[in-house]
C-alpha cells in the first residue's frame, strides 16, 4: 500500500524520512539531511501532517557544511575507538579554507603522529563500510550536567550553548557529543575524505588554557572532488607566496620591525613600484588627479568622520604629545584627507567630478594570529580614490571605475565576479540619505553594469548603511577568489563634513561622494601576485628580465657588452660570470624564474647571434640582437602575460 | 707728545681707546667695540700695561652683533623717551633671520601703531645726530636689586643672570637696561637702520605670562647694504611658499589634520610626483636599488638604533597594543630599516657596493612654534640612500653622491657650497671607529672633492662622533643658502647591528655605512623651490604647462581640439572657456604662472597657426602646430628652466 504523508501523519507520526520516501524514494536516499518548517532537522526526525518537508540534497547550498560536520564526527569516533579516554572539544565545518573542510580539537597526551592519522582515517573507512548510523539524543540540561560531570569541556558547552534541553549525537559505541546537528543518516553517506594535518590549539583559543591537538581534514561528494581540491592545494603550496617571496627575495617580516610590518627587498620593492607606475599611468589617462596627505592626523579628524567612534578597536593607539591637547593617530583610511582638500575652496558644478588618487598607506590593527605573510598585514597601501559627482554624473563615473577595473585586471590575466549591493527591501528605515538618492545610486550602478554588459550578483540588503556598492572578486590562476576591488557609494561623509557645491541652480548641494580602489591593498595585491604566477612574474615585472650565461670564463667580457646593450634599451639584465657550468647557471635562472636566459658559447661568439630560452619553453632559438630586443621590449610595453 | 701704551700705563690707566689711538688713529676711530685678552669689552674700558688690546672693526665677524645690539638699545632709548613708563624686557641682536637684526621686548599697554613707529625711528635719528653715548656702571647685585625694586622684569634678569656684580647701560636721560656688553662707543656709530615690525611676545616666551610688544628691526654698516637687504626681504616676502602655496592651490594645512602635517592639493602632488619621477630616473641609471619600509617599527628596533636613547625627544610618542608588550613609534629616520633588509641574508663582498633607496616618509616632533609651511613640517620624505660599501670602494662611492647632487641641482639651476666636517684633530678619542679607519673615509672624501674639482670648505671638529661627512647648501635665485644634501660616513650604526659582509680573505668584515640624501627633505625642498622659481615653475614642472585662450565663445570647440592634440603628447593643458574677454584670460594664466599660452581667434584658425604668448615673454609669435610642440616637448625632456 502506498502511504501519502497527509493521510499517514493522520494515523501516526512519521519521519522526515518516510515522507521523503513515500514522495520520491530518489530523492529521499540523497537526501543528506531536512528542512522542517525551513527548519534544518535530520532525516530521522519526527514531523506532522502540517509541517513542510523539504529535503537538502548535495548539490543545496546547506549541503556541504552538513556533510563535513558529520565527517567530523566519524573522524571524532575514530579517535575514541582507537585513542579511549580522548575529550573532545570544538568540531566544526569550514568553507573554503585552504587549511581544510573541517577539524575536531582533542584533549590527548600523546601528539598524534602521521601514522596515527593513517590509522584513524582506516577506522573511519570500516565505520563508513558498516554504515554506522548517526543518532540523536535529547534529554534536560542537568541530566546532560551529571551524566559528563567528569568530563569539564562537555559541560563547558552544555552551560553555555546547550539552552534547557541540550541535543547529542552519537556513532558508534564510544562517541557521543554535545551538538546541535543536523547529521547525515549515517557513516555510509560519506563518500570522499581525507585527515590533512595536525596542529596546535588552545581550548577556547586562550593561551592560558590546555592545548588540545586540533586534527584537519576535509570531505567533498565525490572522490574526483576531493582530489581536485588536493591537487589545487598542493599547487597552492608550491605557490606560497611566503616561501617564494623568501626564494625569491622579496620581502621579509623582522621581530626587530614588528609583527605585519613587511620590508620590502629591492626586487619586492621594483615590483610594487612597477605595479605604482601601471597604474599612474592609468589614473593618469583617466583625468584622475594626485594628490598627497599625511599618515598622522590629529583626533579632531577622525571625531568628525565618525572612525573614532566606530573603528578605534582596528586602529593604532594614540600618540600623545606633552604639550599639544590633541592626541593623534596613524590613517586607517585615506577619505577624511581628500574630504579635506574638496573643502579648501568652494567648488561648483562645473569644476566636477573631481577624482582624487592617492597610493597610501594606512595602518590597522590586526591582531597576530590572524596575520598571513603579505595577505594580511598592519600596513598596507591602498590604490585610493575619491570621486566627487553630481548626481547627473555618477552613472558615468561608476562606468569608469568599472573600465579602469576591467582593464587591470585583463593585465594580469584575472576572471572576475560581480556582486552588487543594494539596500534591504524590508528596512529602508536604517539608511543613511534619502529614498530619491538611494534609487538615483541603485540605478546608476545597476545602469553601468548593464551598459558594460557586465555579469553581476544582485544583494538585497549587503549596502552599507552609508550607501550602495559594488565589489568584484578576482578568480587566480587555480580558481581561488579574492575579493579586491570595491566601488562604493557614500552619503554619509559627505555629510558629517558638510561637503557642498554650488549648483548650475546657484545653490548648494551635497556632493555625492565614491570610494574606490581596484587592488585594495599594493601589498595584499603583491601577495596575490606571487601566487598567481607561482614568481613567474610577466616580463614587464620580473625584476631581473633577462639573464646572460656566458658558457665559458672567456666569455664574460663579451657577456657584459651585451647585458650593457640591453640595459641601454631599458632591460634589467644579470650577468651570471661565475665560474660553474653552464647547466647550474640556466638551473640558477629557472629557480630565480627569470623570464629569459641567453646563452653565450663559441658559436654565438662566432656567428654574432644570440641562443635564446625561455624559462618555461627551454632553448627557443637563436636570435639577432635586434630581433631579441624586439621580442622583449614588445613584451614588456604591452605588458604581455609571458609563461 | 706722542704716548706709547706701554710707557703710559706705567703711569696711569688707560682706555682701551687710547690704547688703540696710540696705535693707530685710524683704527681707534673705526673700532666698534675691543676684545681685551680675547674678551670683548667696550672701547671705553680701562686697561692695563699687561693687556692685548684688538679692536673690533665693522669686517670683523663679532662686529655686526654688536653694532645691532646697540642698535637695539638706541631703539630702547627712543621709545622710553616717547612713552615714559615702558617696561623693558629682553633685546637681542639676530644673525641671518628673516624678521630682523635685532628686536627689543616692551611692556606697554597701548599697541604701537606704525606711526608711532615712525616717530621712534625719527627719535633715534636725532640720537644719532647729537652722538649721545652709551655708558657702562656697575654696581652690587644688592644695589641694583634695591634700585630697581619697582620693576619685576629687570630684577627678574638681574638675579638670574647679573651674578654678583651685574653691569647697565645707559644711553641718553631716560634709557638704563641690564646688559653685559658690550656696545658701540656712541648712537653717531650707527649709520643704517630701520624698524620693521611690531609682534607679540610674551614675557619669557611662556604664555601664562603678560604680553609684551615686541618691536624688530635691523641695521647695517652702510645705507647700501640695507637696502639690499629690505629688497631682498621683500622679493623673499613676494616670493612666499606659503603665500604662494595657496594662490596656486598647491598644499594647505588645516586644524583637523594638525600641526606641521601638510595635505598636498593636486597641483602640489603633481610636482612632488614629477620631482619623484626624476629622482628615480636618476637613482636606477646610478644603480640604487630601491627598498620600501613601514613608517612605523617597534621599541625594540629603536632601542637597538639608539634613536630611543638619543633622540626619544624628536620622535612621535609611542603607541601601545593592549595585547602587546612592544610599543610602537613612526619612524624618525629611515637606516634601520635598510639595515634590516641588508642583514635579511649574508652578503659577501662581490655584492659590494649595495646602494638602497627610499622616497621615505619620516615623523618628527618639532614644536609648534617653530614650524613655518613646507620649511619646518612634522613629516617629510626623505630622498634617502644607504650605501654598503667595502673600504676600497668608498672613495668611488662618495664620488657618485656628489655627481648625483651635481645632477639635481643643475637641474634646478642652483649654485652651491660644499663642507667638508672631520675630526678635532686636539681630540681623536671622543670619536667612534679606529683611527685606521677614520683616516681612511676622511681620505675618501677629500679625494673625492678633489678629484671632481670641487671647491670646499673643510671644518675641523665638525664630523659626528660616528663619522666624516660633506654637507651641500645650495644657493637661490635670492642668494640665500639652504643646507640640503648630507653624505655621512658611519661607523656606528653597522657596529650596534653587528653587520657584516665575507671579503676576498673568506673572513667577515663591517661594511662601511654612507647615509646621503641629495633633497634632504622633498616636503622642504618643494617650499624653497617655490621660492626659488617664484611659482614660476620650468616647464617640466608646471602642473599647467599649456593654457588656451579662445578669444570668442566660437572658438571654444577648437581650441578643445587643440588641447587634445597637445595633450596626446604628453602635455598639461587647459583650456579657459569663459565667456570673458581675452584680456582677462592672458591675466588670469599669468597669475597662475602657466608658462605657455595659445591664444585662439579668427586669424589663427583662418591659417591653422598658433599665436603664443610665454608668462615672461608675452607675444613670441605664431607657431605651426608642429613647431610649438617640438619646442614645448623639448624643453619638457631637457628639464629647461624656462623663466
Amino acid at each position: 500500500m502506498e502511504v501519502s504523508p497527509a493521510s499517514a501523519s493522520a494515523h501516526s507520526r512519521l519521519t522526515a524520512f518516510q515522507v521523503l520516501q513515500a514522495r520520491d524514494p530518489g530523492v529521499a536516499k540523497r537526501a543528506l539531511a531536512v528542512r522542517v518548517n525551513g527548519e534544518l532537522r535530520d532525516t530521522s526526525c519526527e514531523v506532522s501532517e502540517t509541517d513542510t518537508v523539504e529535503p537538502v540534497l548535495p548539490e543545496d547550498p546547506e549541503a556541504l557544511e552538513i556533510y563535513r560536520h558529520s565527517t567530523a564526527h566519524l573522524l571524532a569516533a575514530a579517535v575514541l575507538d582507537l585513542f579511549p579516554g580522548t575529550k573532545l572539544g570544538a568540531g566544526p565545518a569550514l568553507k573554503d579554507d585552504p587549511k581544510g573542510g573541517f577539524y575536531y580539537d582533542f584533549l590527548q597526551e600523546k601528539p598524534f603522529t602521521p601514522d596515527d592519522l593513517a590509522r584513524i582515517e582506516k577506522r573511519m573507512r570500516e565505520m563508513v563500510k558498516q554504515n554506522v548510523p548517526f543518532r540523536r539524543v535529547e534529554m534536560t540540561r542537568e541530566e546532560a550536567l551529571q551524566k559528563f560531570s567528569a568530563d569539564e569541556l562537555k559541560c563547558y558547552f552544555i552551560s553555555e550553548k546547550g539552552g534547557e534541553n541540550p541535543s547529542f549525537y552519537t556513532l558508534g559505541d564510544q562517541f557521543i557529543d554535545f551538538c546541535r546537528g543536523p547529521h547525515v543518516p549515517s557513516a555510509g553517506r560519506i563518500k570522499a575524505f581525507k585527515l590533512l594535518s595536525v596542529a596546535g590549539a588552545y581550548w577556547l583559543g586562550d593561551e592560558r588554557n590546555p592545548q588540545m591537538q586540533r586534527i584537519y581534514g576535509t570531505s567533498f561528494f565525490t572522490q574526483e572532488e576531493l582530489d581536485a581540491w588536493l591537487q589545487q592545494r598542493e599547487e597552492a603550496a608550491r605557490r606560497d607566496h611566503r616561501r617564494l617571496g623568501k626564494e625569491l627575495d622579496l620581502f621579509s617580516f623582522t621581530d626587530e620591525v614588528g609583527s605585519g610590518l613587511a620590508l620590502f627587498h629591492p626586487k619586492g620593492a621594483l615590483i610594487l613600484h612597477l605595479l605604482q607606475e601601471f597604474l599612474y599611468e592609468e589614473l593618469f589617462a583617466r583625468d584622475y588627479q594626485l594628490v598627497r596627505t599625511p599618515h598622522v592626523a590629529s583626533s579632531r579628524l577622525w571625531e568628525t568622520s565618525g572612525h573614532t567612534a566606530k573603528y578605534r578597536g582596528d586602529m593604532y593607539p594614540p600618540m600623545q604629545f606633552e604639550d599639544e591637547p590633541l592626541e593623534y593617530q596613524l590613517k586607517p583610511m585615506n577619505c577624511p584627507f581628500h574630504i579635506q582638500i574638496y573643502k579648501s575652496q568652494p567648488r561648483s558644478y562645473r569644476e566636477l567630478p573631481l577624482r582624487y588618487a592617492e597610493m597610501g598607506t594606512v595602518y590597522r590593527y590586526e591582531r597576530s594570529g590572524v596575520q598571513h605573510g603579505l595577505l594580511r598585514v598592519r600596513g598596507f597601501t591602498q590604490d585610493d580614490a575619491h570621486l566627487f559627482c553630481t548626481p547627473e554624473t555618477l552613472e558615468a563615473e561608476i562606468i569608469g571605475c568599472l573600465e579602469f577595473a576591467q582593464k587591470v585586471y585583463a593585465t594580469f590575466g584575472f576572471e572576475y565576479r560581480i556582486e552588487l549591493s543594494v539596500r534591504d527591501p524590508e528596512n529602508h528605515a536604517k539608511y543613511l540619505g534619502g529614498p530619491e538618492v538611494w534609487a538615483l545610486a541603485e540605478a546608476a550602478l545597476t545602469q553601468a553594469l548593464d551598459r558594460l554588459g557586465l555579469a553581476y550578483t544582485r544583494v538585497e540588503g549587503e549596502a552599507a548603511f552609508y550607501g550602495p556598492k559594488i565589489d568584484i572578486k578576482v578568480i587566480d590562476a587555480i580558481r581561488r577568489t579574492w575579493q579586491l576591488a570595491t566601488i562604493q557609494v557614500d552619503f554619509n561623509l559627505p555629510q558629517r563634513f558638510g561637503l557642498e557645491y554650488i549648483g548650475a541652480d546657484n545653490r548648494p548641494h551635497p556632493p555625492i561622494m565614491v570610494h574606490r580602489a581596484i587592488l585594495g591593498s599594493l601589498e595584499r595585491f603583491f601577495g596575490l601576485l606571487i601566487e598567481h604566477f607561482g614568481g613567474r612574474f610577466p616580463v614587464w615585472l620580473a625584476p631581473v628580465q633577462v639573464a646572460v650565461l656566458p658558457i665559458a670564463d672567456r666569455w664574460n667580457d663579451r657577456a657584459a657588452g651585451i647585458a650593457q646593450t640591453l640595459r641601454q634599451v631599458g632591460l634589467r639584465v644579470e650577468v651570471d660570470a661565475r665560474s660553474e657550468k653552464i647547466g647550474a647557471k640556466i638551473r640558477q635562472a629557472q629557480l630565480r624564474k627569470v623570464p629569459y636566459m641567453v646563452i653565450l658559447g663559441d658559436r654565438e661568439a662566432e656567428t654574432g647571434t644570440l641562443a635564446v630560452r625561455t624559462r618555461s619553453e627551454g632553448d627557443i632559438g637563436t636570435f639577432s640582437m635586434d630581433d631579441f630586443i624586439a621580442r622583449v621590449t614588445r613584451e614588456v610595453q604591452q605588458r604581455v602575460i609571458t609563461p
